[in-house]
């Protein structure tokens, strides 16, 4: 499909990726194909991009410099982070003609700030190191994803990244802030700020955070830290049937408050998948169970288990669960954690995955799970819904796995007329088509489907004004 | 002074107010002196504006003909809620030029999803009601502030309010999972979801909060509710000196998690402002005492005394606190509530005061309360700061009271050069000159001398691309 956009950026000639090249010196600039391979792939292989010129920056001058030259010649810039992302948004388009800026030497810890909880790193850092340097410092920065070995700084605030600390910390956006930011022209927004009030004018920060680098491309960021747990209880707990899941959290939410860290649900379906196909997996309940919960509680010393402990007599006593497992030391609540790591790796095993991530109103979470099934069902009958995900934020990974005597191919070709379907129920509910994963390429079409027109508009609005030349990210999340 | 938005907008002849007031109707329609003054007056007499009319509408689809006829003729529209902002943003200026939009007939309660945690209100309920409101249904809507009886959703949200909750629950912006905002032209932006996660493209939403009415009106909100604790315990606390603030406040943090709801400091001398000019209060504790702080721990039932308790065993066993009053009755805690709130009022026993609504990073209050004291003896020697706020939040409210042999006037004339002083001291800290009350009219030329050129364009940019012609509060927050 050719947009707008394709149209507007150009190929860049030999002088001019000599030039990008030069501002960031001939190691760093990537025109090798074999060299550029491992950042053009999707790692689902759902994109496969080409590009002239990979830069890889060692500093925002550099980064501005770079920019200022894109924009005055009309090239497209891909920023990249760990190409973890799940939309494609990182893949520069087949046509070729952008650049894509790297942002993996951009490392550095520039300081951090134990006592006011605040930590001040560049893009290209793992999440992974932040962690480590949060804990190194006596903190907790609480954002934590599967790819959290790869996945950059600057690329989970770029899509306001998700994962299994929302509940109780937020994500990526409610993590940050201040940033730095290189604009389209190469201007530098040195919004650094380490406050937790600041009503200064409009909202900067929260407008880059989660616009897939077509806005602007964040060069560091200043981290929010919180005091470390120093106790976790974990459990994986039974439920009767869906009519108990709002109310177990609801009760779950009402006991805990904030030191309920994570909520996680998942179908008894999914959990027999694990079992089947993830070694060394086994069902931590006995007997047929049609939905689970992974449940933590984190607080000071001596104060998780007694909490949880008294959450599951409340709640067993009012029939909302039929069971749980307790874990009574960290290998145990790692194995708990193992099953529902493990979910969408479990999935492959069955043959084709169709995915969602959706979300919607917490309490319509259940209406929601009946009325996909039904939806499902009529477009491919016998697929089988294994819905899990962050029940706490409202946020279900509505998977769906082909009926087992049919080709794989046969399902995976119904994913469009299937997220279709689905996206509408999600809609009719006053919900969202991507939770966590953003728009990308992926989304991009849908996107327009499920907005008002007026939404659209006002985000050109903004597009146009901090990126009249259309250079960054072109073809990504707006047409 | 007359700013370009003076030129840009003009005065309304009799016909065109005539049509505006055609599409409420005469009732609603304004322009007696005296039915107008109640609006056009900010309540600590800093502003009084002037206006040819003031329109009341009842329905989203009202505010939106306003606006577009507005926006067709170039007349400025200036948006009010409760008239409870604290620098002269809901306030037309004295030019006369521009019609006043009140929003409070605009009050209805859309609909509460109490299982699902959120409400949807119009912009003109007030604080207070919204606060009933969730309460009838058994849920927590924690924004609160000195002024709930009056201000609104929608002035608390243009201007992104802060208040005592701050801590647990976050500013007005945390507070509120969707929005319904009409444009300058009269389009309507159904941003009203009720979502936890929804990355969908730009954050809209948190562009208009804090916007102060310049880049859309907002009309209606849907609001995020929280359990109910079941139980509060609150302290008044005495430390030996500033270097025990902020370890006292990290032990806290620690022990209590999301439990501690509530981190107020305030200085002796203030306190002492307090018990001298306040009827029926009284020193809680004993002896001289720097610094105080009012503290409250909320959870479910029977779990929020023992974690006061262990805190504060654990503070006195480590030197951090000197001494403590813990509530044991709800009005032994409406008592040390009320030398906190009594704090603005106590002021004015003691002649005039130069006041400062500023941030900085956590870790920095004590290094701030050091500088700025030093300044302040400089810009006028015996002159007495009284800062209180919301250490939690890094909130300072830095009020210095006259010295007392000196004429009032005289003092106040001091207050640009003070606050310029005191500033510079924020800004070389990395905090914030405005940290709950906005800029409106009082800090805009301030604003433009603390910012980043950069950071000015930017948010000029985004003012031009949603109201091109500069209809929306002209005048306010940027020049």
């Amino acid at each position: 499909m050719t947009s707008t956009s394709d149209r507007r950026t150009k190929m860049p000639d030999a002088d001019l990726i000599a030039r990008f090249a030069a501002i960031v010196g001939a190691d760093h600039a990537i025109t090798d194909a074999a060299e550029q391979a491992p950042h053009l792939r999707e790692w689902r292989d759902l994109y496969v991009g080409r590009t002239p010129l990979i830069v890889k920056p060692k500093t925002t001058e550099e980064v501005a410099r770079l920019l200022a030259l894109a924009n005055a010649e009309g090239i497209g810039v891909v920023a990249q982070g760990g190409n973890t992302g799940l939309v494609g948004g990182q893949i520069p388009r087949e046509s070729g003609h952008e650049i894509v800026l790297s942002l993996t030497r951009m490392r550095r810890i520039r300081s951090v700030d134990a006592a006011g909880g605040t930590m001040t790193v560049e893009a290209g850092l793992t999440l992974a190191e932040a962690q480590v340097a949060a804990r190194t410092a006596g903190r907790l920065f609480p954002l934590s994803l599967a790819s959290e070995g790869s996945a950059t700084i600057g690329g989970t605030l770029a899509t306001n990244a998700g994962g299994v600390a929302v509940l109780a910390y937020g994500t990526a956006r409610a993590l940050v802030s201040g940033l730095e930011v290189v604009l389209a022209d190469g201007r530098v927004w040195d919004g650094l700020r380490a406050l937790k009030k600041d009503n200064t004018g409009y909202d900067l920060r929260d407008l880059f955070v989660g616009s897939e680098g077509t806005l602007g491309i964040i060069t560091a960021a200043t981290l929010r830290l919180f005091p470390q747990p120093e106790e976790r209880a974990t459990a994986f707990v039974a439920l009767p049937s869906l009519d108990e899941l709002l109310p177990f959290f609801q009760l779950a939410e009402a006991q805990a408050g904030g030191a309920l860290t994570v909520f996680e649900f998942m179908s008894g379906e999914l959990l027999s998948f694990v079992t089947r196909h993830i070694p060394g997996t086994r069902k931590p309940l006995a007997g047929e169970v049609p939905w689970y919960v992974l449940l933590e509680i984190s607080s000071a010393a001596g104060r998780a288990s007694p909490l949880l402990d008294e959450l599951l007599v409340k709640a067993a006593e009012g029939g909302l669960i039929s069971d749980a497992a307790v874990a009574t030391s960290l290998n145990q609540a790692a194995e708990l954690w193992r099953l529902r790591e493990a979910a969408s790796e479990a999935q492959k095993g069955e043959g084709g995955s169709i995915k969602h991530d959706v979300s919607v109103p917490v309490g319509r979470i259940p209406e929601f799970l009946v009325k996909a099934a039904a939806v499902v069902q009529r477009v491919c009958p016998g697929a089988r819904p294994v819905p899990f995900g962050h029940f706490g934020d409202g946020n279900v990974h509505y998977n769906v796995s082909q009926p087992p005597p049919m080709a794989r191919d046969a399902f995976l070709a119904l994913w469009e007329e299937m997220a279709r379907a689905v996206h509408d129920v999600v809609v009719s509910l006053g919900g969202s088509i991507s939770a966590e994963h953003g728009i990308g390429q992926l989304k991009r079409e849908e996107l327009v489907r499920v907005k008002s027109a007026v939404e659209i508009e006002l985000m050109q609005s903004i597009k146009g004004a901090l990126d009249p030349k259309g250079i960054l990210n072109p073809g990504k999340l707006l047409s």
